[in-house]
């Protein structure tokens, strides 16, 4: 009776530490990426943001090699301004073949991609969908210049930045003069990271601009809003880009190489730069930088590429700062000496980034996570990062506003 | 030891029922409600978009004794276009003191509300968020007539039926036209509806409109769209409201009536009315009712009140047969002797619904959450359904290509 006393007590103790793994929520869905399809990067004038959506989408499910999807996240920031249509969630749903499926649009300024893909995360874990996909899809080029400025600039505060003239790249020369004047930078200093882009999306066929760029043009380039050049600036352009996910122990069974999310993470600063305590360091990307980097137990030294929010190279700089990977004021030297070049110490917009490959807004967070995986699957052609196994991607809404990081790792 | 063995043998398969409990997701986290909080519904020409958000948060927080909550969602349709604002998410959840928690915009035409809450369940049951908060809000009146109904108008398809000049109140003409044609019904059949929710509206201070209504002016009324009068069609306002969820464990600890959210299922049609193969068939409405109500093990005979889309009374006729109500045609029986009355068969629309609390797009979700709740509470004054403890809200996008679904259930 001894013997058997023991034996309740382990199987009791047993069963109280499976319960509090079920309370402390270990026990939950790892969630793993089983399909990435994009469209390239460009005006697509004779496409329609339903058709957009859909390439990508139908890629993706040719790279699942299933039609099995549960929900769909749509990230899109500007369909209702930029195409008069709202309630993108149903239409693309029904456009793609998955008519009736739960479907909804994610928005978080030029963050919607990476947010579609948290929700997709969030709702897998969830246990109440199996399969989610999200596809982020902007169609900027319908609409003139003026009304594509008007409209990005609605991730700014309307009220207090945007009523008064405020542009994104106004609100990147701001923040490029002010860390120029406070770290005692040039215009030059920020080369590297175009010239790095441009590198990079050269070898890309699905980037905007394939061609390379030399240092000493930067500096020639026209001024877009002083100090940001044509070359610090990246071009919106149309594009689409899905990510399928599902529980990992699913994954395996459906795909060689799933890649899984170990990291998921989102965070928001204030949306007018003048509210922030510091201008010059990005909150919301620090924070959601550390969370995703703990979840995933992964310091940055272990990251082997970051895919970065470039839209200016002065958001390059304090990303790099914010996430990590450079001391404060530092973020410019690693652009020097090719520290985030294939080789270097963190290689960054690897087929590209936002400057080369092209900035759809919403759709660029999607993008990243794309990108990412077809590295850590190795199957990124002359943009592959040698042996790259754990891979980070960061999308910013407005100036950084919103920050949604994904930490992402190679099955094999 | 045969003692022993048995003991053994009983734990052993505790522990294996234990486990296919988590396989199958029965022990998920279950969401409850610890929070409500909205504003009236009416035109508030000097109040801004995040004041109305800040309003309904701050008397949602009021409400849980709490300013602990760790992700928001903004249910939304139409900020970009009317206030020049997206990232509705970050800028939020700054002006409502929660600088920097998660944060984002979803939109799903007029389900955004209730895809905000959906979003916010999800993420609970996710277990990467502890207390989530979802508030629907929409600032209608700061544009003219012509630009908001061009700007509601992007819920439908945008090349297939709006830019032929199709506007809600058109699809919800179409619609009432063929059930009159196809079941034999005049206009004064819908009386019912709008009879029942001004009556009801009349008892609520939060209203948009609050005079009572006799069936004799409803077919009166002036034409919106043929057959649709002023008094078929729901008035758009201002408003906003929220809705705070954590997991249910942590809700009793919290607050002394947690409303448990029982059920909670999406699913989407097509956009354009075209395109369905029964016009008159709300085939998303159905099919999200129908998973809601079995993941809450209830049938409709148990539900106890029914917020519904009432957003046209046909839309009421016409969810009252795809939740399943009503035979297939016979919705509007039961607007004729008080079936949809507080003590009739099925309460509807029990604090005014769309028609008489006023629909504030993107909000209205949240609104019908709110009501659900001060019903299970026993909080619902004048407007009060004796003995409610399961109560249903269903919010549509569109003409329905969008449809949620909560079932609530009150803890005592």
């Amino acid at each position: 009776m001894i013997e058997a006393g023991l034996l309740i007590i382990n199987l009791q103790s047993l069963i109280i530490s499976l319960q509090s793994l079920i309370i402390n929520g270990f026990i939950m869905t790892n969630v793993s990426i089983i399909g990435i399809g994009q469209t390239e990067v460009k005006e697509m004038w004779d496409t329609s943001i339903r058709h957009l959506a859909w390439y990508a989408i139908e890629a993706a499910l040719d790279d699942a090699h299933t039609t099995d999807v549960d929900a769909i996240f749509v990230g899109n920031m500007l369909a209702e301004s930029l195409s008069n249509q709202n309630h993108l969630g149903a239409l693309v749903a029904d456009f793609a073949g998955l008519r009736g499926i739960e479907a909804v649009t994610v928005e978080a300024a030029n963050a919607s991609g990476g947010a579609a893909l948290r929700q997709a995360v969030l709702a897998v874990k969830s246990g109440l969908v199996e399969t989610a996909l999200a596809v982020g899809v902007e169609k900027m080029t319908d609409e003139t210049g003026p009304k594509v400025t008007a409209a990005a600039a609605t991730s700014l505060d309307a009220d207090y930045e945007a009523m008064h003239g405020l542009t994104l790249a106004g609100a990147g020369a701001l923040l490029m003069r002010r860390y120029m004047h406070e770290y005692g930078r040039q215009v030059a200093d920020f080369a590297g990271f175009s010239v790095n882009a441009h590198s990079n999306g050269a070898d890309n066929p699905q980037a905007m601009f394939r061609n390379r760029l030399k240092a000493e043009r930067f500096t020639a380039a026209p001024l877009v809003a002083d100090p940001v050049t044509l070359f610090d600036a990246a071009p919106l352009g149309d594009g689409a880009a899905a990510v399928i996910v599902t529980s990992h122990d699913r994954a395996l069974d459906m795909v060689p190489q799933p890649v899984r999310i170990a990291g998921s993470a989102m965070a928001t600063d204030t949306l007018a730069l003048h509210d922030r305590k510091e201008a010059l360091w990005l909150a919301a990307a620090e924070k959601s930088a550390q969370r995703a980097l703990a979840q995933a137990g992964v310091t940055p030294d272990e990251v082997d590429l970051f895919e970065l929010h470039d839209s200016f190279t002065i958001i390059a700089a304090l990303s790099l700062e914010a996430a990590g990977f450079a001391e404060r004021g530092q973020g410019w030297r690693l652009a020097q000496n090719g520290g985030i070049g294939r080789n270097g110490r963190i290689p960054i917009s690897t087929f590209g980034g936002l400057k080369a490959r092209g900035n759809p807004l919403g759709a660029t967070g999607v993008y990243q996570i794309v990108e990412v995986v077809r590295q850590l699957r190795g199957e990124a052609g002359p943009c592959q990062v040698e042996g790259a196994k754990i891979g980070m991607a960061q999308n910013l809404g407005g100036m950084g506003g919103t920050a949604v990081t994904h930490i992402l790792k190679a099955s094999k």
